[in-house]
């Protein structure tokens, strides 16, 4: 193996200048530079990334941290992930993946020193990773948000937004009875979960402001959940001609449904999709328009804001909530 | 910050007795070790993990390999990732995420001496990234597997078997010509991709076998496709009465796509689903039987293989085919 002194003899330069060009830790002229990464080069020299991270300080390792086992993630969290592996991989970062389910767990991992910084995903409204985080020093940012719109770094989608975007298109077209379906993870840890909470107070007080009656309806996050949503709405609900699903699992699920109980879609009930993907609205079968919200745009925000931090940690929190847009294949029209 | 001197001085051992402690390099008598730990853990002491794995050469880190372009991955991909890094939490290593394209950029992840080993997702054929880690002498294993069946340690689905059980079912039934959907996903990089060549050949050999008239059809890795792939085969072959279906992410659509066409499931086509999650046939919409292969599984024993690997570098390769369980949920019946 070829050493830092092979670098150093062959370039005629000392040991500690060969360090500080191999580390970064000091600045060397650039003519000295050039012979050390010459030298480098020719002896095929490679540094090591662990050897480098301690002299620096610096792992060059963010940390993704989600739940390992409350939440079966959907194809939304797989985009979010593989967007922030890549985000990282194009600014000379790895992307560690931490399945971590409690505080304590989480606090076990950081004292290791590993990461530069931290991602937190499936934020809750008040997320007890961010005040441990917090009191820990450690840099991160957050897929989703708290309750708290001051608070540390975030990137989300607009949910409300979206909420309005999809109220303006279904009363543009005449619909006065719109209801909200909402995939809810369950569970008491999901009790305070970013996307459910915001999208329903959206919901209700969009409706209020407009003079609509509200219906909420609830359903599991899986496609057979949607079906029984589908037909309990069906039965009990023969007013609501259009409704707004915010669940990328229980969507096609809770279509097949409405048209098994007889309701055509969009001739009886206009079904339209809040924060899927571009993807799912061009190949999902049946097809559903939706407020796109694209989940890959989210993991590389969230990991360009980590390291534009952690190159200036005096930096104000960035705070930035990504728009949907309205995305028509035909599952949604006037009402009768 | 307290410091391995600090917990010397504490013990009342040498600094190099604490490091062969902390770095696990050489071993130490039971009550001096114990001594040693009850300091470390009076003064909350925190092992660095960087400077563990710079002592000791072990980072406890692998990485896993998947392509980042060239393929959407699906549910089951999504359950390989999590369940290895939970697999790999729970032997005390930390899992990184490589979204790498091509041979090169693997070679240069490796150059940094980051992980301890790889595994790679997503193997074809004759895969080059297999003789690059092989070259490089980096412990490695395969999710997936190459044509060579002697070669480096593996994890795969018996594709083959899944085919042999689906094949049993649907002729236990009386089906005597039944159809194979192969969900592909298309270009020259996927030419040799191991689940669709593997289940492919099987399906022939087995047909044949069996006296059976083969007919394969390949649909888009997406809903949308399926339903196209169904409209197609009910117009062009009324004679098939029995389907199965290698894809995940086409089969809702398949299915939809049939009834659509006028060809009840399962009176008039039985559909049977090759390797998808338990959680799929629990959940999806429509309901569709399958041979199931838990991807979860497959991470997690991939991850364990590669960690028993990293503690005993002679041990033979070790080569896993998880065989698929049929599980019946109503979409196969006898033929009319």
């Amino acid at each position: 193996m070829v050493t830092m002194q092979d670098v150093a003899d062959r370039a005629g330069v000392s040991l500690t200048t060969v360090s500080f060009v191999v580390n970064g830790t000091k600045r060397v002229a650039p003519a000295t530079r050039g012979r050390v990464e010459a030298a480098m080069a020719d002896l095929g020299y490679r540094r090591n990334v662990l050897a480098r991270a301690l002299a620096s300080r610096r792992s060059h390792i963010v940390a993704l941290v989600f739940p390992a086992l409350q939440h079966r993630l959907g194809s939304t969290a797989l985009s979010i992930v593989t967007a922030a592996a890549s985000a990282a991989t194009e600014r000379g970062f790895n992307v560690v993946l931490w399945p971590v389910d409690d505080v304590a767990q989480l606090d076990d991992y950081l004292s290791g020193g590993l990461v530069d910084g931290v991602l937190l995903m499936e934020v809750t409204a008040d997320d007890p990773r961010v005040a441990l985080l917090t009191e820990r020093e450690v840099p991160f940012g957050l897929i989703g948000r708290t309750d708290d719109p001051t608070g540390p770094s975030f990137v989300d989608m607009d949910f409300a937004g979206m909420v309005t975007t999809g109220l303006d298109h279904l009363t543009d077209l005449g619909h006065r009875r719109v209801a909200l379906l909402l995939g809810d993870p369950g569970g008491p840890a999901w009790s305070g979960y970013g996307p459910v909470v915001r999208t329903e107070q959206a919901y209700l007080a969009e409706s209020a402001r407009r003079g609509l009656e509200p219906l909420v309806v609830r359903a599991g996050q899986d496609p057979r959940s949607g079906r029984r949503a589908a037909t309990a709405l069906a039965a009990d609900h023969a007013d609501v001609t259009g409704v707004m699903v915010l669940d990328e699992a229980a969507l096609s699920g809770f279509v097949n449904g409405l048209v098994a109980a007889g309701r055509a879609v969009p001739d009886d009930v206009s079904v339209l999709a809040l924060a899927t993907s571009a993807a799912d609205v061009a190949t999902a079968d049946p097809a559903v328009s939706a407020v796109v919200a694209p989940g890959s745009e989210l993991g590389t925000r969230a990991v360009h804001g980590l390291v534009e931090r952690l190159a200036d940690p005096a930096a104000p929190p960035l705070h930035v909530l990504l728009p949907g847009t309205l995305e028509l294949v035909g599952s949604t029209a006037a009402p009768r």
